[in-house]
């Protein structure tokens, strides 16, 4: 019994054959690195069915396997079957990653393994290049094929080509001459004459320009190339462009930024001749291979560090972002608990459609940071749960209910988990939830001497869990971009060791959860702003975080033998601080239950 | 006005004109990469006069450097003056170490740098190489000349030869045939045909021999090569041997181990042919550079991990070595407590005289595991202090006494902190002391998923200080032989990453501590054996803690409202169970003082 993508693969296989390819790896990603994509790059998709966020495919002659991590393991298991593709588990111990797969299972002497060009980056390339080599084999031949399912993938979407927008300085706090000028300083402190930027996150940042390319990551498709003479932004806009984006494109003008078409790139990069900087984690290896001739210096982008430090500005914008992100969650939870008690029948999919209207309610809200999880009992114990807009569950009057969420607003990013108790909950449900919320605590109230870095303050959000032997298989926070990607770098916090220390002006997500398969899942997440805390006898200056999320915990399952003293005070402070910043912004019915939810235990 | 010290660095000066040196770099170390070394390698002692165990100088035409850690700035701070160097300190935010130093300030094209090519490591030679090219910088000439030293040391002392014991299988657990046996295996899988061993104490662990070469370190100077059909044992035992050797050496040589002169092994190496497999990190370089012609495979040595995971004959041996330890600590506290409680005067060194006399009653000890440190308030602020033999301070009846000290036992090795209030302490006292064990509590309770390492569960024992912007500035644990080196690896508990999860059979120091300047200083020091959890749904197999080392935890200065109640229950078990083990042997006067002490709270 075929199905589609079985049939996909077959056509694959045949191209593979006449092309001499013995393995073909399709990326989930873009020609930018990104880590959503447009409809045009969502490859893995097509090939595969699976529409978790992260995973690669590999097609051998006799072999079809997609790696993806811990996330989404359950849900491969439910997309996979039938199209004769196997799972690898990536993020568990003795994982095998694709290099060392493919170095292990490829044995023919002359292995040609062709990625496409434009989805696949360098770092990549290497990695499995190294493998090889490690392994005691020769380096594979890999080949670069630009949009190499093209002539397969008949009805594949386009580029996007949305409008652009400017954003003011009002709300980024610096101009683009200001900071393409800190850029300038920055190539020229690594000995270059040139900087090409390939990540789409980093060009917005740099250019105050927003737009809609990729659903949730309000970017712009584009290359951006920095030259001591000129700026100029490679762009997809076939014909004339429409007017916002035209008013975009003459004040990026005004400030000699020069607006040329996206394909251009690869031209204009065989020419250039000088000293170019690149970070080749987001370079593809199409441009890798143009650039060959000139050659280019390797190294971190800048602008990665500079864009996770939030200036004054910014703060203050995220800040005010949380406040109406803030009034949302909590108009939504009360009208859920409403239409429960009712006895209404609401779904998943419902809840998060009445979620969206009432963040859309507010003026400057520019759609959501990412798609919204709103899970009750068994869903939420997908991490990355999917609410299915069609036949979602209803959720019952009993046990937990998450919501992760988050909203794009012209002066901010949220993301914000809530997991509160719709009905009874069990002694389990409570001792979990009491317990992931210690975790939380902990981190929240954490306080660090300055060069530490987030893997060494991770376990402080697990060890409440760890003492019962209980975990959960993500990271602890990522770091948030200001009205840009939900997901940024450089800074986390994880178990992985990233020596990257955590610094004042910094947001990153503190979210600790506990995953019960069929069953439950409980997440708590707020978003924590890193800030000076002084200094002290003992060296150095010290650090701590302030918590900017404001929406209140549920009291109600709270276990509170189980949380010291100081974990009650903290619980209790932010609450009141909640009702206390939100009341004004709500109306009286919504402020009395507020002020309900908010009372200390 | 000139020191001794200044004087000897001008006549190196002179010897660095002469031949053409622009530098010369003064290691801390001996031909096998030991932390200890024995008189003869005292080098940096002899060139500077101080006297700390880590540290290396480096002297050029117009600068005498020496680069030290945090635990011996104090210490340098009082041994330099005089000199002419200048201390440059290490494990500190914007250090710079000895290599980006030389890059940064050697200015000559054609720069000669010396360095004791016997003392010296590749991996430290590869290390100041590749600071020069990431400075853009030629490579460096380093000249490695054995023994560089000698023609100015003219009283220099003589490479050790003291006598070589036998350890028994019933105290090891496995024999040297099997563990050779095992190592063969290793050498195998690493595609080699052969392994030199450097390292003195993989030397004793391999071969099951002790010997005193090395204050403190029961080890054996010597080289270690073994081929496929041999196994070579290069050893400084000039003229006939003492007994015990010739009875070591002929049990040796039945086990097919060849006796050779220490000196033979840099000719044999070069005559060697086969692929080699050697440990870089205690290579020296005049060996490196023997190697040159047939050269050799690197990596990290399998003994380091398999010496660490302590079979069941050997932890059956720590846990007993902890009884008798425990035994003359507690002797040891009690005859402190009577002395000063009748008005007597102990200095410091006193103190520490008694607690060695106590030790020495079993006669299965064999020494001290390191120098001990006793030391009553502003002494104990120094981490590392060296309790003076002649006019250390007197104990008061007052404040706290720290006491770091370790025993060698044929089955075992220990190393213990205790801090106990010897009179009144102040309030500030009581909480720091309160606080150090809270964070010595929470690391000994922590249960966490196998695969963790040091250095993600190292905040537990910092996050109660860090909470009042107090910290310390050393490790929090480091592995322990058995009756070996105090100080092994690979595994950690501290700050800098390292990827070496902690494994079931390791012993660790949990040894957080709390330093005040010209004031006193605290640490609670414990073995901590890392054992399995079992399992869970959570996914992986869980590990935790088991104190093995047996001294009750004084509670007098115990602030009892600052710790949780899990805390002190932990802190009332130990305490009883300290007492329960210990008690059965003690006279009865000891065992009653003792029942006083562990008294729950």
């Amino acid at each position: 019994m075929s199905n589609i993508y079985a049939e996909r693969i077959d056509l694959l296989r045949a191209l593979m054959r006449k092309n001499g390819w013995c393995a073909v790896i399709i990326s989930g990603s873009d020609p930018h690195s990104s880590e959503y994509v447009a409809p045009r790059w969502q490859q893995v998709k097509w090939i595969s069915g699976f529409t978790g966020e992260a995973g690669d495919v590999v097609i051998t002659e006799d072999h079809a396997g997609l790696w993806t991590d811990t996330r989404y393991f359950i849900q491969a298991a439910k997309q996979l079957p039938g199209t004769g593709i196997e799972l690898h588990k990536t993020n568990v111990p003795d994982q095998v990653l694709i290099p060392e797969w493919l170095a292990k299972t490829q044995k023919k002497i002359h292995r040609i393994i062709a990625v496409d060009g434009l989805c696949q980056s360098v770092s990549a390339i290497e990695e499995i290049e190294e493998a090889f080599v490690s392994a005691g084999k020769a380096r594979p031949c890999i080949v670069g094929i630009p949009d190499m399912l093209d002539e397969l993938w008949t009805d594949r979407p386009a580029i996007p080509a949305q409008p652009v927008t400017l954003l003011s300085d009002v709300y980024t706090g610096s101009s683009r001459s200001e900071r393409i000028a800190w850029l300038r300083e920055e190539i020229q402190k690594r000995h270059c004459d040139a900087m090409l930027i390939t990540a789409l996150d980093e060009i917005a940042w740099l250019l105050n320009i927003r737009g809609s390319d990729i659903e949730y990551n309000p970017i712009v498709l584009s290359y951006l190339l920095i030259t001591p003479s000129d700026t100029r932004l490679y762009i997809q806009k076939s014909g004339t462009p429409d007017e916002v984006t035209a008013a975009t494109f003459a004040a990026l003008e005004a400030d000699d930024v020069r607006i040329l078409p996206y394909d251009a790139v690869l031209e204009d990069l065989k020419a250039f001749e000088g000293e170019l900087f690149v970070d080749k984690s987001s370079l593809n290896y199409c441009l890798h291979e143009a650039l060959s001739d000139c050659g280019y210096i390797a190294g971190e982008s800048p602008i990665i560090l500079k864009k996770s430090i939030k200036n004054a500005t910014e703060i203050e914008g995220m800040r005010k972002a949380h406040i109406v992100d803030g009034v949302a969650v909590v108009r939504f939870l009360h009208w859920l608990e409403d239409q429960i008690k009712a006895g209404k029948t609401v779904s998943e999919w419902d809840a998060a459609v009445q979620l969206g209207k009432f963040r859309s309610e507010c003026p400057d809200y520019r759609g959501d940071s990412f798609e919204t999880i709103s899970a009750w009992g068994e869903g939420a114990a997908l991490p990355h749960y999917v609410t299915p807009n069609d036949g979602s569950t209803k959720i019952g009057n009993h046990g937990l209910y998450l919501c992760d969420s988050g909203g794009q607003y012209l002066y901010g990013t949220t993301d914000i988990t809530r997991t509160v108790a719709v009905g009874p909950c069990t002694d389990l449900e409570k001792e979990d939830y009491t317990l992931v919320l210690q975790g939380h605590i902990r981190l929240a109230m954490c306080i660090f001497p300055k060069g530490t870095a987030g893997c060494q303050i991770d376990v402080l959000a697990r060890e409440p869990l760890w003492r019962r032997y209980r975990n959960f298989g993500h990271g602890t926070g990522h770091g948030v971009g200001f009205y840009l990607n939900v997901h940024e770098g450089p800074q986390n916090i994880r178990q992985g060791f990233k020596n990257q220390p955590l610094l004042p002006g910094m947001i990153t997500s503190n979210e600790p959860g506990l995953y019960r398969e069929g069953m439950y899942g409980i997440r708590h997440e707020n978003l924590i702003l890193c800030v000076d805390a002084g200094v002290s006898d003992f060296g150095r200056d010290w650090l701590k975080f302030e918590t900017i999320t404001l929406c209140y915990f549920d009291t109600a399952p709270i276990v509170r033998d189980l949380l010291y003293k100081d974990e009650i005070d903290w619980l209790n402070k932010y609450n009141e601080s909640v009702y206390q910043t939100l009341a004004p912004h709500l109306c009286a019915d919504d402020a009395r239950w507020l002020r309900q939810k908010t009372l200390p235990i």
